[in-house]
């Protein structure tokens, strides 16, 4: 990934630092594909102050301003890095909530996003609840089986650690339009935490076994 | 996973006992699939005593003896889950050698061996290092690149970070058998690693994404 960001806002250069690392900490940072990474993954943002404002500062107006609005290009980019992933038939967001602490809540994310399990049970619009708790589980999170709560969308999965008995025909039909929510609910603190990722296709082993370099 | 292992030896529960977590921190602890963890993963030993030997204890000869042959089938039945894995057509060893620490060797080896770019490429018969070397790269662990080496079984792939000009055709060829070892030279300490694992294919993919539970 090679990201260049330009502006012609007139900005300290304190300011732009500051506003990339928090954009770069909610967006690129919270996506995922396979869970590699890249030695080159980079992102550069340059502004050449030819709008001719006065300069932008750390903790004006201005700053959340322009912040608001780097955010809102740059999870457009790592969104866009997700759809055009080698393979990709499903936008999926994972959304852990209630965790007993933000590293917990991280962690869970990543386990179910990262899972090879989660994902091709998401390319076979198999709305597997097992392998979701399982990755959750073996994350090292602290939580309690007995007390979460699992929603693909706004349907309910599982209740308080049983399965909710909506029909698997509902969730594997939600699942097949290709964008949806997996949202996790620990009930175990106050701590969410959200990533973007996708399925693993047959296309996508085929993209990666056959690419030779 | 649920693995039974029975002996008709007389030996005490406490040298059952640390026989067993030895020996599978050294098998079904060294082996990875996908990544993924079940919730019902199980070894049990149990013994009877029906041999009517003098009852083993702890730090004798016959212990050491007992764990021998013991990790000998626990490193049976744990290839076995590799070689059987869903779709796997490479059996693949993943040595680091020479790492910093104990965990800095361990987080490598688990890296490299989880990866899902190294894991199509061996699907592929392609000796991507550059993937290998990557995976390394971001497990966190204390290295020099410009000093590391690679080897598939004993072809040189790269000596002290740079390409060491073995043909592809050479490397491929060795791969398309469906057994071979990755060796990571990290120069960087005296700590080594070992995870026995596979690749990644399309039946994988077939195999998690048609099972519907």
């Amino acid at each position: 990934m090679l990201s260049f960001i330009t502006t012609d806002a007139d900005i300290s250069h304190d300011a732009l630092n500051l506003a990339l690392s928090y954009c770069a900490c909610e967006s690129f940072n919270k996506i995922t594909v396979d869970g590699d990474m890249s030695t080159n993954d980079t992102v550069l943002l340059m502004a050449n102050g030819a709008a001719g404002n006065s300069t932008v500062e750390i903790d004006t107006h201005e700053f959340k301003i322009f912040r608001k609005y780097l955010l809102a290009v740059m999870k457009k980019l790592a969104a866009d890095i997700v759809l055009d992933a080698e393979g990709a038939t499903k936008f999926v967001t994972v959304k852990v909530k209630n965790a007993a602490s933000a590293s917990d809540a991280e962690k869970v994310a990543e386990a179910i996003a990262n899972s090879l399990l989660c994902k091709t049970a998401w390319f076979g619009c198999d709305p597997n609840w097992g392998r979701v708790i399982a990755a959750a589980g073996y994350s090292g999170a602290d939580f309690d089986p007995e007390k979460l709560s699992l929603f693909y969308e706004d349907k309910p999965v599982v209740e308080k650690g049983r399965d909710a008995g909506t029909p698997e025909k509902e969730l594997s039909d939600l699942m097949s339009k290709g964008d949806f929510s997996v949202i996790l609910d620990l009930n175990a603190g106050s701590s969410d935490y959200e990533i973007w990722t996708c399925d693993i296709s047959y296309e996508y082993v085929k993209i990666n076994a056959d690419y030779h370099t």
